[in-house]
């Protein structure tokens, strides 16, 4: 299913740059981009590291001044500009009135998760009565399998990544054994096709009609972590409805990063973090999905007070009563200190829509990967899936090569790009770090770059790949 | 087993006050306790509210620059002065440099839990790798539950008081039911006798003697929130472990506010909140504590890759290897904002012990009661279990009741007082905010107040009683 989009992204930058009379690679292309990008002022809304703050750049190879290259918003995302103020109004509340903060200013501690609920479900296409923002993401999966995992000998299976993000794996593999199963036959893990580095989506669909039966529960990540690919959501759901499975999905590098229509969709259940494209902060609350289906259920629960509607909660009479929806998966009282982070980010979020966020993220990550492929060109074929739109590579495309793991067709991707090189990635790595591209390694053997569209230029990307055709030589010399 | 410490801290006060020649109900008392408590110096370690900063308070019934008396750290504790330094430095930190700050600064987000566990583990009697901190207490208490409560045909029951805490009973309920029991018959709830109000330790030893053979968790809250009765912790846990229960403690009362051994009384497992007598902040991170006993354990888990040892986790290879001891319960990675909070508290902690701490809030508690007593007295006979040392009630005493639930067995209690009124408690409640006496009123009938020693002073109990005997009045003319 590669080129679904159309026009190809790439098309419509190169239209572009033949409208502008320019190269695709010079950067006064990269220039016009971002004069014409219609979301570009939201990068002011962002604090953008400096060359000269981060603890290890190398300010002989860098203009301290400039920005870095922030590559890591799948990672962890930059400080919105206005978390300083609303963190300073909590704790100026705490100190000046103590207990009062509960119900009093903006975020009054006792239900400023609640404030949250509807501008997060817009993000993900569900409605406020769906979500839920608390706990971290993997406690939150935990919570749902509580609920959606309940095996019997005839369907007892969870259908996961082979390589999905180790907590996922550890997670059902540990709900599995808690419900007297084993992994070894109970955990079923689809893996891409020998050779092959992505995982196919037909592959996925056959193992459902195949094993469907016997799965309980399908959980798979909307966007693999690694590979940068995007998964479909909407197909393989149904697919697996259709065969009596729950489908519910860790949106961890989905969320604030493709469009999702949760509710639409009539996913089951999904939880993701706020650290990443939403830009609240390390570790900071996850985000909760329950499909409004389940509003009622009698599922079991790990159940908490804080779970129980707000008009009896205190009447301390231990009769259990709970809130609609997914706040009652809540359990213990929200931690009042992580409200004006996400507070501060959501408002960034409204001022634009993730179609927009999205449709400037599809050129920007076409561009990046343009970049890469005319330097180094021919590469990447086999993994990437799709063939070069130009032969002419690079002078230095002898020496060293860069693959593109993630795939290339955009409807199959977000914001980030994983590479993988002929020369050793813990030296690019470092030359990367030394001139302020900040991106991350991902063991065994990638590179994520991962430009935000919230925040990332044109020229940023720019500037990325020539700090990356510089640290591969570096590192190609180290070698 | 009244008055099981000696001196009874009533007769030190007794005693002091005669040395000074001054009468025990006399402000000059308070001062001169305040003269001679070794750490009331550590006030200034906290912002303590002011009058006019209480959204509540009628200034013209107070002096608006005074400080409040703030009675309420059972509840929500006082923000500690170098709360917000800290969190400035952890806020510049992101702005400044993104991603960078999981590993840079004073508390790298990717471990700052694990700089604490030492310290806090000095609170409660706790070794360092006993220690975890990370969750909300009530997903804490489930984390434990699912590990140490696996019920079979003939041992499935869990011991509770029969008021616990409502978090605590909504997650025991759901637990039992979670494995298939009916809470009718697996919840044995521990009850007051008739006429009284506390449940006696002697019950409780009774109740597992009789019923232990089918017991398979014992878990209670080591001080009681709503009467703030203490219960005995290692009598307990050894009657438990006798009849082969596993015995865990909700320690929301307990944590900072007694003195606690958890590792020498062989507790199993433990969970607090630090948002109250620990000072961190409004659902700040809980404390979970897992005894040495049990750091290799093979019992059932909610994993997550934070569980996973360090060295390997970013190996991403999906092969479970947790940490030893109370770290492999981590599910998420932790949420960096928390951290601030938790630093600036434990600071102030170790410029003190709990030693020190425990015998001021004896005598604080003490005095808070006989102030009560000299005012109310005669009443409270029958709920407060000791007889009142004196018979000379105040004048008032013909109209208006006050009743101490708490114990005045000091070692059955801590620092909180639990008050019912013959007159409406609403408007004690109502007429003490306006007076700026921060409490909390707990549904179905009681005003908890709690002179936390680390911050209360002898002059805030008696300014409190003051307040408190305006608002009495007030209320018995509002009726
Ligand atoms: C005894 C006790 N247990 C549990 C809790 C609350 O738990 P959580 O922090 O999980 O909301 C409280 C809070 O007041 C409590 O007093
Ligand atoms: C796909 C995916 N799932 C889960 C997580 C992490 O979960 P948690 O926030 O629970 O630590 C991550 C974090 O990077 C992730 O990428």
């Amino acid at each position: 299913s590669n080129g679904t989009l159309t026009p190809h992204p790439l098309d419509q930058l190169e239209e572009i740059a033949r409208g502008q009379g320019l190269d695709i690679t010079d950067r006064k292309f990269a220039e016009y981009m971002d004069s014409i990008d219609p979301i570009g002022h939201l990068r002011e809304d962002f604090c953008y590291p400096k060359m000269k703050d981060l603890p290890k750049t190398d300010l002989s190879l860098v203009n301290p001044d400039e920005d870095c290259v922030y590559f890591c918003g799948n990672s962890l995302g930059l400080c919105p500009k206005k978390f300083k103020e609303y963190m300073l109004m909590e704790v100026d509340k705490w100190m000046k009135t103590g207990v009062e903060g509960h119900t009093s200013g903006d975020l009054p501690w006792a239900w400023f998760d609640e404030l949250f609920c509807e501008d997060m479900g817009k993000i993900v296409g569900a409605k406020k009565e769906e979500i839920a923002i608390m706990n971290g993401l993997t406690v939150n999966l935990h919570l749902q399998l509580i609920s959606f995992y309940r095996p019997t000998p005839t369907r007892y299976k969870i259908l996961i990544e082979s390589k999905a993000f180790p907590s996922d794996h550890y997670a059902i593999e540990s709900q599995i054994e808690l419900h007297g199963y084993d992994p070894k036959t109970a955990m079923i893990q689809i893996k891409p096709r020998e050779g092959e580095q992505l995982i196919r989506g037909e592959d996925i669909l056959a193992k459902i009609e195949e094993e469907g039966d016997s799965i309980a529960v399908v959980c798979l990540s909307g966007t693999q972590y690694y590979t940068g690919q995007v998964f479909d959501i909407p197909t393989i759901t149904k697919a697996g409805h259709s065969k009596g499975c729950y489908v519910g999905w860790d949106l961890a590098h989905s969320a604030g990063n493709v469009e999702l229509h949760l509710n639409e969709w009539e996913v089951d259940f999904a939880c993701w973090c706020t650290y990443k494209y939403l830009n609240s902060g390390a570790g900071c609350l996850a985000g909760f999905f329950l499909h409004e289906k389940h509003k009622d259920n009698t599922f079991p629960k790990l159940r908490g007070w804080w779970g129980h509607k707000l008009d009896t909660r205190f009447k301390m009479d231990n009769e259990w009563a709970p809130c609609v929806g997914a706040l009652q998966y809540r359990i213990s009282n929200g931690p009042g200190f992580l409200g004006p982070s996400i507070k501060a980010s959501l408002e960034v979020f409204k001022k634009t829509s993730m179609k927009e966020l999205r449709a400037k993220s599809l050129l920007l990550t076409a561009y990046l990967e343009v970049l890469i492929q005319r330097k180094y060109g021919g590469r990447g074929k086999v993994t990437n899936g799709r063939e070069n739109g130009t032969q002419n590579g690079g002078e230095d495309w002898k020496q060293v090569h860069v693959d593109i793991i993630t795939p290339s067709d955009p409807a199959q991707r977000g914001a980030q790009l994983s590479l993988s090189f002929s020369v050793p990635i813990q030296h690019v790595f470092e030359e990367l770090t030394k001139r302020g591209v900040v991106c991350d390694e991902r063991k065994p053997n990638v590179i994520r770059m991962a430009p935000a569209p919230l925040y990332c230029s044109f020229v940023d990307a720019y500037r990325g790949l020539e700090y990356l055709d510089q640290s591969i030589q570096a590192a190609a010399k180290i070698n």
